[in-house]
């Protein structure tokens, strides 16, 4: 059986000895025992190495590594190394490359540079796995699995176009099925042969403009991706398979990357035994954007615990501007990814590349080698640190809000012809989390169809597709007596990105009490505006008359439902822009057009305050508190995101900080980017 | 007999119930009678439906649809459905599919996605057609043929390679001719062969620079827009002759699209009966912007009234921000493309489609299913307006003024290596345009080489390719008493693109009594400023005596001409930038220099007081009147662009409102977006 | 022997007749008598016409014209026509053609578009070339060869690519070597066999990111264009050696561009008789950074003097914006190419051709054909002059200060995946020639291993990499005596960009007395700022107590250096920004920080100031004071490059005008943009 109960907060990281010599290794030990390590990543990049030539093994240097690592009591997260195949296979099995969007047949390099449905990568990575699942099943530092790495590679090649069109087949079994849902009569694009479809790429349907993907045939393009992440997911889950044969007990992983549009990660952490991600935030993101992504890992398996699986302990090298992480934001980070669920801390790397892209991305151990720097003794202090908060593991938040996500909804929205390029699906889903976040008020991010029933409130920004069964799964929650809300552009199409033909917001008409006839798109720079009703004179929270709005506006009629809000400009002015349906015993809220956060924010409040969903505690914007629970044992965050210090209001909470040791009641003193994790029980 | 002399307005559009069941094409039925719907263009996009293999043909479902039609009385524009080729002929025959710019073979997809020099698909195209026009020709219903649609592609591929050579054969007879023609000796591009002619692409002489396409070798690059115009228009005459052939009486067009860069429409127009086009208005296009497309598309048959084939009831769904069509706009757009020469008013679409890239586009019969919907009912009211507008067909516009175009010349402006990259011809022309178009001078857009008889003023500006002859005609023109004027970048290349060497502006000096010696290119942010000189005074419309200048100064001596403006600043401060000619019983004006708008406005209404062309009503800016004239009847077009209320004075007109029947003179007062078409016998 | 010692400052340049008619020629020739024009670069592009085919010459009509030349006095630079194979040429032997960085196969077209490592090109070119030589070597007229033109493309076909893995078996020996000096274990690179290297496109590690070229592995990257530099080196050595077997005593150039980035011209140059360039600067470059260009060409073969190949007499065609050049503005550039080296002024071109993309390109006969224009005048008048200049041919410039440059640096920096996408090596080094510039200080450019003892200071903006020797040289030079300033950025790397491991600045530490502990990148916006310490008091030209500073922020300790200016903000306010180091007998200044322009400017006098370079005139800015000296002569060029009259203090010199021929001495004036050459014994 897999246990997730870990012996101790995993702090380490991808560790990468192939780039040096033997004498560097044994430094290496040193300094990790010196900065607490108790986890090291290997090989992730190896694969070269383990097997020089088709007939080759080679697996001594790593035998030997292990050895020592185990000698200093450190556990090893085994890296299948398959995320860069050799040199000599791409040259002997050229099938092995992709073909990019643009049609061209890419040359050996990079990393993940593999058709996903490569026979022969299937094959190869398959036979390295086992071989290394026999030798290592028993090694004592073995303690997790790491699969690949950053997977995520779309592929346009003849073989993935032909399994592209065997999927298709599975899925939709007849030619004429698929004609009807993909709308095939539009543009003559009936097809009567499966051989006649194409692989969706820049030589066909699809087109980039920018940072946006075009595309003449939305359902198509769809199709294309699902099976995308469907056919790295088969990669994966060829190597997942042969490691539990022969492992079953040790937990596999990969690392995912948060909010990474390619790979629909619900289907994916199905095959995981614990998520892990890696968590590489821009430098403009705020808390509150760093926090959803941690979230919505931990939504992936229904909110189980997973691991920080890499950050840096200082600067990134591929973002253009690349600055260095401020004193104590490295720590603050890693104890927010712990407050939203990780149990581990993770870093890539250890130590510091000489050579190629990576050289001048952070590490523990510099470039001068040696520990006496800011960053080695910030990791330092953190790795002491954690020894304390063993407690900490597989304990569970616990969330009365929800806010549905879903990878195919993202890639719809955002493929569309129309209304308006501008429209981001993460940015709005953001929006009405960093809402919650701001107040401190918990939230799961769940994907639709999951139960809604532990939910006083579920939230569904740019609800666009509608899956089958989710209409009448949030119907009967709100009948239920739970809360609902949802925004422009929501129930619109159906998985084909067909729309619907019962007028907008089609399955969810009744259910919100509205009819949107027409969605009108400003041009960046112009604006309207959002005036409250007399019936919105209730919710105190909504603190002004009026709020601006701006780039979709729907042209609505209230059906039922209470407006709380109107348009003040054009021809719509006067026409519903907020509402508010009661069906059952729960409410239902429509946001028509995209208003200013203020608005969300007080809404939001509003909306908490009726269902009750009350923040524990009250503290200064910046300022970010987030609880895990385990049987009786509470474990609150309380994390400072300013640069100055500040004095937390803790309510009734009394506790010990486990960083300091120190019982705190009452209030708690932060200094700038401080951090306390008071354990209550 | 081809005759025009249709029996109403026609009012419909494309209709595509192939993307419907049964059941929805009754439903059609009926709201069409409701919304006055009396043609209906179909099948456009059907191909692969009508032919689902190479030797089999399915025809009945049109059959039932056109007696579905003609049972309601409505028309039929049948269109050739050969703007998108089956996927199985793609497969079959690949050498179907173009090469695009970049040098990369397409996929099967989109539309009008076939290279046009293919024998394949003209051996396929004319099969479809002759089988249609056979089948369909005594049909009751059949008004109108559609051919193909929206031409425009542009293929490299090595079937288009070769027939290049062979229609530069024909061109040049000799090697050495074209060798001279393209002044190959630069750069040693000497052939000696005619296989040594590669088609200029992106692997060759050109590239792109964002919405720029540059070149090393203009001349080339020039025939094979030459040539691709040629073929696109060689595929569409393979359709239209075979359908002369069988139905000679019944009009043939195919869709244009303005002043649309790729097909040079004066030469297509010859090969059509009745021009028809889609306009799709951009939101921030001025009414003089949108008036100017449909005069061009008038002049290019000689002032023949034209159909305005597509347009959107409502929102389109490609432009990046797809607004609304305010109430009222629709139907504003709609009369003045009537005012500006169309006999219809005709939308794409007739029902929404509900999958793929056109779903949020606009259309009569919106995914809601019903007719309760604003754009409904706003599409009905004109339906019903215009059948009182059947006088107006046929009626004609008359000008005395008139913009010379051209197409190649168009080309080559924006071809040309230097001075700057910041000279859009049409613009150039639509800054013209646009001052006789706010004073409602009616202008037709001509082409060179035309009759200029029956004009006071014709206006060239950038004529920069000088064609043979045309400097003849101009001077003709102006010895007999006309009125020319035209600007900087004029007069300076023959069809090969090469350089004048009788000084600039080469056969138009002696006419323009000029000699430009020098361009100067300004950066933007950079400009001059003009001053009217004591020759000017007699000019009184100019009212100031500095005008703003940038982008291109020519630096010119006067060689007879008088000057009317100098410049300011620089180091030919004090120099000619406008000049008037004398010549014969005529005068030539030059403008020297990009001026601010207001200078053109200015002058081009002190030239029209010199020609006599006075316009005929006196009303506020934003108010369009346009006259169309038939027999001893004048139906007077007076659209209110506004969003108030104007009050219109008629001067001396007299004349029966055909939308309200009323009969108006004097006054007339037009609500904002407001319509009157006033008939006067 | 080869003498550089021409009869006159050679004055005319590109000639090309080809595309001209022969009553032009006669035509020319008289044109090019009246502006004094002695030299005419011939046939550069005319390969095509000279071999017709494959087996056949003509080479008659350039007989014809080199008498014709000849006959007028004039000399001939002898152009081998090489830089534009024959179509026929392209068309017989594909494999000519180059594949570009995107993986397309070039058709034929443009220039300079052959593939470097073509046998093929090779064989035809010697062929060629060799006919030439063995035709005219003895012809009067011969003055000077030309070799190609512009050399500079980067072919990614498989020849190149058989040729790179040749090219790395030579440079590095073994393919362990191969693995350790490209860091291969990074990423699971490893080969095993040569067979499995890659030329690095676009199509593998290389990608493009608007001007920017990125990659993944920079050691591959560099090393590939150290090859392809020595490709086109190659293509141009095999026509140079030709030519010096048959012709050993006229001397050989090829037209370089300046810091033009492809080639290592410090390579290039040592296989070159004589430096020569085009001289294009754009709009918007400042004197100084023409002056750069010029420097770094002179710089190429150790302070020989070049000839200014080419240069417009008037507009560009090639910029977005071409504008005209003022009056006086050639003469004064063509001046100051004199007073930074030039023994010429050579222009392209003569006459001006009529078609493709060069026709709007300035020349000395435009197109009107004769002699009436404001550019022939401008260019006689100025041919007269220079025939007073004959002196100058030869003379030296004498430099106290030099600055490091190095193309293997330049390349390496703007190849770094971090810390800045902003950092431009170039713009850094021209920060710091702009300050001694604009004090008229001269400036010698070399390459990292030139003998330093001429200077008493020396700069190395960014000396990145840190090749063999370079640290031991800039120390032995400090020790005795020397002044050495860099920056941050500075001994990072070694000659494979790996990273050293000593600590930054790697082998510079010692020297400067530093250890820079990490390197922060500011996002654009941002900024920090540096105030001056007691230390710093010293140094009076620094006139400020605070200087703004962006972009990149060493955080760094000393370690025996003083600091003179340390950061205001951040975490490391405080810590030092600039610093100076005691060594032996001199001192190593380090600038940790890309600080306001000011502050360099500043520091550089107080620097110099320090090392007693101080200028010998003080003059108005923008005049610049350039002296060049020959035996006991100094020939001292005053340049007034603003727009207004200028006197200016001649201090104690006392000489002749070479262009007015009076003597002047003391005071100067010039007019806006005039020009004085004073010759003192």
């Amino acid at each position: 059986m897999v246990s997730l109960e870990f012996p101790v907060v995993y702090f380490g990281g991808d560790y990468n000895p192939d780039q040096w010599p033997r004498e560097i290794w044994h430094k290496d030990m040193e300094l990790f025992k010196k900065a607490h390590v108790n986890i090291l990543t290997l090989p992730v990049f190896s694969w070269a190495l383990l097997q020089p030539a088709e007939d080759v093994y080679n697996f001594e240097w790593l035998d030997e590594l292990l050895d020592m690592i185990h000698a200093q009591g450190i556990k090893v997260c085994l890296a299948t190394a398959t995320a860069a195949q050799p040199a000599w296979m791409s040259r002997k099995y050229p099938e092995i490359l992709p073909v990019d969007f643009e049609g061209r047949k890419r040359k050996h390099s990079g990393r993940v540079n593999f058709c996903p449905n490569s026979p022969v990568f299937r094959e190869f990575s398959g036979r390295l796995v086992r071989k290394m699942a026999e030798r290592y099943k028993d090694h004592p530092a073995l303690a997790l699995w790491h699969v690949g790495n950053e997977y995520g590679t779309y592929c346009y090649c003849e073989t993935c176009e032909k399994a592209f069109r065997e999927w298709l087949k599975k899925r939709y079994g007849s030619i004429e099925e698929l004609n009807r849902r993909w709308n095939m009569n539009f543009w003559g694009h009936t097809v009567y042969d499966w051989e006649d479809i194409v692989a969706p790429s820049g030589l066909s349907e699809v087109w980039r403009d920018g940072h946006l993907e075009r595309t003449t045939f939305q359902p198509m393009v769809l199709d294309y991706k699902r099976f995308m992440s469907e056919s790295s997911l088969a990669c994966y889950k060829n190597e997942y398979d042969i490691i539990k044969g022969i492992c079953p007990d040790i937990p596999v992983t990969t690392n995912l990357m948060g909010a990474f549009k390619p790979l629909d990660y619900f289907k994916w952490a199905e095959h995981m035994d614990i998520v892990s991600w890696d968590n590489y935030p821009g430098l403009k993101d705020s808390p509150g954007s760093i926090a959803f992504n941690h979230d919505l890992m931990r939504g992936l398996k229904g909110g189980q615990s997973f691991l920080l699986m890499e950050q840096t302990p200082n600067q990134t090298n591929w973002h253009p501007y690349n600055s260095l992480k401020r004193p104590g934001v490295m720590r603050l980070l890693s104890y927010q990814a712990m407050a939203h669920g990780a149990d581990s801390v993770m870093y890539f790397q250890m130590r510091q590349s000489i050579g190629n892209c990576e050289k001048f991305h952070g590490a523990l151990i510099e470039h001068a080698g040696h520990e006496h720097t800011r960053v080695f003794r910030e990791c330092a202090q953190l790795g002491q640190e954690l020894e304390n908060l063993k407690g900490v593991i597989g304990a569970r938040l616990k969330a009365r809000a929800a806010i549905l996500f879903d990878w195919e909804n993202w890639w719809a929205v955002e493929l569309s012809s129309g209304p308006t390029v501008q429209l981001s699906y993460v940015h709005q889903v953001k929006k009405y989390y960093e809402a919650l976040f701001k107040r401190n008020i918990t939230v799961d991010i769940i994907k639709p169809g999951d139960d809604l029933s532990p939910y006083a409130l579920v939230i569904a920004p740019v609800l666009y597709m509608l899956k089958p069964g989710v209409a009448e799964s949030l119907k009967d929650f709100v009948e239920n007596g739970g809360t609902f809300l949802t925004t422009f552009m929501s129930g619109l199409v159906d998985e084909n990105d067909r729309v619907t033909t019962l007028g907008y917001p089609g399955e969810l008409k009744e259910l919100l009490g509205i009819w949107v006839e027409e969605i009108d798109a400003l041009e960046p720079g112009m604006c309207n505006s959002i005036r409250k009703t007399q019936a919105a004179e209730a919710l105190s929270a909504l603190t002004r008359e009026r709020y601006a709005c701006a780039m979709l506006c729907d042209v609505m009629e209230a059906q039922g439902a209470e407006v709380l809000a109107v348009y003040e400009n054009d021809f719509y002015a006067g026409k519903p822009a907020v509402t508010r349906n009661a069906y059952g015993r729960g409410r239902a809220y429509y946001v028509g057009t995209d208003s200013e956060e203020d608005f969300i924010q007080e809404l939001l409040e509003a909306i908490c305050d009726e269902c009750g969903i009350i923040p524990d505690f009250q503290v200064p914007q910046g300022v970010e508190i987030t609880q895990r629970f385990k049987g009786d044992t509470c474990y609150t965050f309380v994390l400072n995101h300013l640069t100055e210090k500040v004095i937390v209001d803790l309510n009734n909470l009394t506790g010990k900080d486990l960083i300091t040791g120190k019982t705190v009641a009452q209030r708690l003193e932060l200094e700038p980017k401080g951090v306390a994790v008071l354990e209550e029980k």
